[in-house]
């Protein structure tokens, strides 16, 4: 089952600065070869379930791992049956229908 | 790695009705053996991070099975390793700093 | 516009302790008297759009008020215009279709 | 007080392609003058917030006027008083901190 996910992780009890752990996380994706994509407020990640999932459960252990003693995350995530999407594919749709002059 | 999840299920393409849906995955919970409690807009479960999340597959791939061609959920996860924290706790933790007269 | 919303905020540079934070908003829910179920992962909301949002908007200047200097929320919103439904009418619905012995 | 927000909407009961929907907010967006990127999984807005929670709502009044009857949507916020930062920033903290050869 091929998914595609939005995930941002917000580390808890290291003050406001998030970014170095958004950072190990990515590295963790490029490691697993999960294809992802950084936005302002989170990352796009597109695989199948097992990979994409395993590298978020990676993301969480390695941020304990460093001293980190609380971390919400939030997933959002999108699986369809009927036809095979990519991230760019739906950004695409979406543009394609923009009444732009 | 225990964790609290909060979790919504949103199949497309079958109509306003859902919560024929959620019943669904409430029952893998039970069969599963997952600790839920079903809100307003969502579930709470606590576990395992695996048993968690593998019973949210299993969730996405029956529902898909069922002729569902398009899913999106969202899960909102919490992980902590400074001390061990159930859902009723949380609740406790609040409802104990509320000003009351 | 009716709303139903889920709404979790998550204080950063503060610790890992969040249920002071949540209380507050609890307080300005009642004050404001707007329908509100504390859960593990949030708190339901049921109101006039323009009521629920304002009285987010009010918690996430109290909390800053007190000295928080970030805040992250994750507001989850249902409007529908095909029929009136509460927060117990959704719970109902979905006890109503499990198959239990 | 100034909001960065990330947000997806999720019409109901109109069948499986949502990109028509995601299209009239961005309209929305534009009309409003919200500053806006479209990623794979929603948009993120970045303005005051009465301005960009304003859009929302229109967002949501619009694609109900169009015969949608139930739609969810998700909410991502994020406030902070340390200092003032950009959709832009968030993504070069990350950039600059990834141990890339």
């Amino acid at each position: 089952m091929k998914v595609l996910i939005d995930f941002t992780i917000i580390p808890l009890g290291v003050g406001v600065s998030l970014s170095p752990y958004v950072a190990r996380c990515h590295e963790i994706f490029e490691k697993r070869k999960i294809t992802s994509t950084l936005h302002a407020n989170g990352t796009n990640l597109e695989g199948e379930w097992d990979d994409v999932m395993g590298a978020i459960k990676e993301c969480h252990e390695l941020i304990h791992q460093t001293g980190v003693p609380r971390i919400a995350s939030i997933i959002k995530v999108g699986t369809r049956t009927d036809r095979s999407q990519t991230m760019d594919d739906k950004i695409k749709s979406v543009n394609s229908k923009l009444h732009r002059a």
